[in-house]
């Protein structure tokens, strides 16, 4: 098991990706006038990208300028101090074309909020990169 | 009902300041080479400020430059499309002074991992926003 600097074990790229393909909730990381924003997105991965859909706003901002966002997934739990997080970086991307929206609408994306813009923006794997926090028990003494 | 251009609820200072005590597991968006980063984190806050242990890394990094970073933290139940966030925006610091670690080491702010390095950093509530997902049946025709 490899372990980072913290004592985290290091999860390969398939895990990674098996892990963020069980998840429904993201978040994602952008930089909005510079600073950093962090925000809550229902998600879907085809393996390829990660496809959110979002209205008018900061995801899309970044989206249509190409920007470079991260987006992770984590499932923790507090009471046992176990659990696992996933991170992508990727440039995002607004789907303009026609067959590549409709084949995003066949996911099972669901729109949750209620505005009336109705986009798709994907996140490329450039990077992806997992952790997983070891139990005590496996630790080195 | 003050609605976002998304249709989500707008929480006020006081109630996303009240939601943010209930979680005890947050991210963090900071930048690393001036691309974006999201870190799961467990924390505290002490109503002034978000207190966070770390080791060596990003976070800390972040935290001795005095980067402005973002703080977010969820709760969400995709099943039922219900939930709120709140995002904190702040400047990063590291605890140096002995008074104020001792401070802060008197606080629940569990070390989940096992490296060496026990490091606290502080993070200013300077811009404090929260959002609600609106029940469907609120919704405007």
């Amino acid at each position: 098991m490899e372990l980072d600097r913290n004592g985290l074990e290091v999860l390969d790229h398939s895990e990674s990706l098996r892990l963020l393909a069980t998840a429904r909730l993201g978040r994602i990381g952008i930089s909005i006038n510079a600073l950093p924003m962090v925000l809550p997105v229902n998600f879907c991965c085809d393996g390829r990208q990660i496809l959110v859909r979002t209205g008018a706003g900061a995801k899309l901002d970044a989206a249509t300028s190409d920007a470079v966002v991260a987006f992770e997934v984590d499932e923790v739990t507090p009471e046992s101090r176990s659990g696992w997080s996933v991170v992508v970086r990727g440039v995002a991307r607004e789907l303009t074309d026609p067959d590549e929206v409709a084949a995003a609408r066949r996911l099972p994306l669901e729109r949750w909020i209620s505005g009336t813009d109705d986009r798709i923006v994907a996140i490329s794997l450039d990077l992806v990169s997992g952790r997983r926090i070891v139990p005590r028990s496996h630790e080195a003494p």
